[in-house]
């Protein structure tokens, strides 16, 4: 949906009566025009998600004003809400390596203005990318990383991305685990692509492991990164056919497509709004 | 989802101001718990469009005279508006003729409550799949047709389906054209299944066509019959891989299971009230 | 390909020159025709493997002399040769317990002659499928299994697959461990059909392990059935997407259609003589 | 396969007895060893194809030669007979117009040497993606096109072609129409991609159609370019999921990864000599 929306409303709580009711009335009654609503109820846990998309009708009421005020209702139970105004664009960093193919295809996206967030910085511990990042005009930041020296590049990190107003971290292939602090820091904030059919071969050289096994798929998943090693909450995963004719270099090409495109479908979904971490699974809105 | 709602509600109108909340609030004011809702608005054309799951909470408000209120509010405005009731479950018949793998298929899932619906009767313009339907208990009505007896035959047909109080009718490889009267009588209530991917290959021996064109790509698309052959409202649509060393007879057989899930969907999507016809184009709600 | 060959040729052995100029010229020197190459050679290991079609020319060669005498020529080298005769079916016995899904999937296409094998028996150790094999006039034999008597129920199912000439034995949903000695005779001849994309969420209750995983995607693996639980070689896989507002039974629904999908593909494949196990993996020829 | 081969040998014919024996042995007879064969006979046309993998056991035959002995002997006959040697490379030239997707992933490719060939050339009628031919380091040449200067344009083509020694034609979302003779000259060496699964909506604005008729996959189809507009042998196609909600825009765009992967594909498999055009199909080999 290319709707010329204003805001989006995240809200996530333990399921009762008459929610989509109340939020319903209270954007009308604010003159806001609800275009789009995608609500569940997870009945096992009884956990209610809403994605609600508002447009202003004109009288002017200010969309800050509002956020403040749904925040505020939300503080006195136990609802999680997010009001999310599209003229805050998400500002974007990338983290990468070596391995240019996510990379590119992120910055080409963005230059084709498919992602709808900004990409403000790329950050990577080799400088083998830097003219990729060049080339669509995006500052680039060489942070090496050894392991004497991971928590000062870390510190170094974290400046980089709070003087680029930076949002969401997003690991294009980037070969560092990331300290358990950081990774605190940036809860439901950074998202990975694993190159493999998680929970499939986790940890090293996924495309080793599924040659062995001798599967006839091979996959990607991008998930939110948190405390245990490719064990966030997953956003999107993607397959693709292989055979016994591939070598362990024909799984990396295959691979690498699914890489990109899984990728990017869940930094999209993330900046438009829908996505939504409950328990250790991802609602993703439609 | 396997919610045990109670009904489920389906509103299309030109776009306006404030409908989710007058529904919501609707049903939160008469008692029911809203359990899912999917609403977006088609900005090309204006349209609105809704479908809202709801339960009681108890309270023991009766749900037909809130459909008997709602379709009265419907009335004085463009809405159209359904509310279905789970507790009156939905009568299929299944229209076929001799290819076996389509009715299997659905009687299958009939028996194994994947459908939500009642295969309420077989119509077969020959006899030889009767002894399918009798194994599933079902029950079979062999229907003659020639050209010269066709509008005596659709109204035998006619007659089977008022007696086993049918609201759905599924075309399960039928090679039957029907009549442009007796589609009107059920304007989007017959789903056929056609064995191309729709509007290649529409019309006959489809698979011959694409095996001459040398496709790559074999499919099936699951549509609302009108009364133009192949053209009316596309629901569901799949494809399967195929290559140079398929013959045509390879092509069928790879299709069949196309055809089957494709078809077993849109049926299960139409009694779930998942669907909406909205111009030319089928609305599917998630 | 739907070709009316006469014999499937299956070649593995160590690479060395010449290999395809002996088979070939060998064919062509006792008159069949060749319709059907596909060769390659595994780098990694050094392992040819041919599946070759014939067709005789009509100059009357047996058949079974000319398969007696490759036999004869591979005892002397490494090589494993297989020589399939078109004439001699397959026979194949399928076992199941409750779930109806793939054998009623497996019955249909061997009535639509899909599956190009004979299908003898049906073994269960419970009595609720007998219809469904009963139905397309299949034996069916019932054989209780319970810890105290499993050993009894192996060997009664061992004379029940000698009696009806069976090659092929296929778990279409059979809830049982097959003894280590059982599998051992039917080495290779063993396709077992788990419900989850190997090596994810191997053992029980996979779609239970999916759902909490927070996958999304589901799928299926058909493997022939080794020493270790699900840890056979792979011969098919597939998947299908899913959501957060799936449940474990939407799981369980959307799974069966990859399940029965993918058995019957690998039953196809080994009965079409297009599997080859080398290592661990599974070698698929087109 | 990554195999480190010497040749590639297409051959193309009608069926006879005794032609993998004749192949098979004149490459061993010449101290080539085969590493891969597929081979395949159309039973409804009779027509045989083959492609052989061989490589040279060093005892150093002149590949050349070879190729001319091999020719010769073909002229004799109606056999079609091509011998790739790997070490000259397929020069490719790519034509675009504005759209830098298909280029850029392309040139990516090409840099991350997934296509096994030399991109010598961009050519456009715009200027606007020039830097992108640029970062890869690929000479770009600026052909203005108008009706007026059609002809005088194609000839300065032909020049850049011949001037960069080049091979294959990759159109890259190329806006122009090439005149029938500048398409005979290059005879099964163009390779278009379509923004459609092919028959469905050929001609202009196929997403715009798709959208009209409300299908629920779009597509893309990459072929040889004939005479006959988009209606070339189909070399390769896929397809994606699309809904009621996706604007002509959200197609646009997720056509576009179709359209690139698809692309890719097909010129790698030319590049790699896996394609045959037998009538108006193409065999791709495996």
């Amino acid at each position: 949906m290319n709707e010329t929306h204003e805001a989006v409303l995240l809200v996530s709580c333990p399921d009762r009566e008459g929610i989509v009711a109340e939020y319903a009335s209270y954007m009308h009654g604010h003159g806001m025009n609800i275009t789009q609503v995608d609500q569940s109820v997870d009945a096992e846990h009884g956990d209610f998600r809403m994605r609600m998309v508002v447009e202003s009708d004109g009288r002017g009421r200010d969309l800050s004003t509002m956020r403040q005020e749904l925040e505020e209702r939300s503080r006195t139970d136990s609802t999680h809400l997010h009001l999310h105004l599209s003229r805050e664009p998400t500002g974007v960093a990338i983290l990468c390596t070596k391995e240019p193919h996510c990379l590119q295809d992120l910055l080409q996206r963005h230059e084709s203005r498919e992602l709808g967030c900004e990409i403000r910085v790329v950050v990577s511990n080799h400088e083998i990318l830097q003219p990729v990042a060049e080339f669509f005009r995006i500052p680039f930041v060489h942070v090496p990383v050894d392991p004497a020296s991971k928590e000062q590049a870390e510190s170094t990190i974290q400046g980089v991305l709070a003087e680029h107003e930076v949002d969401l971290l997003v690991l294009a292939r980037y070969m560092q685990i990331l300290s358990p602090g950081f990774v605190r820091d940036w809860d439901q904030r950074i998202i990975n692509i694993h190159h493999s059919f998680l929970p499939a071969f986790a940890g090293g050289s996924p495309y080793r492991q599924a040659h062995q096994r001798g599967v006839k798929l091979v996959g990607a998943t991008a998930h939110y990164v948190n405390a245990e090693l490719d064990g966030g909450p997953i956003i999107a995963q993607d397959v693709i056919a292989c055979s016994h004719r591939d070598s362990v270099r024909d799984l990396i090409r295959k691979g690498r497509d699914v890489e990109r495109t899984t990728l990017a479908r869940a930094v999209r979904w993330h900046v438009e709004r829908r996505l939504l971490v409950q328990g250790d699974r991802v609602v993703v809105f439609g």
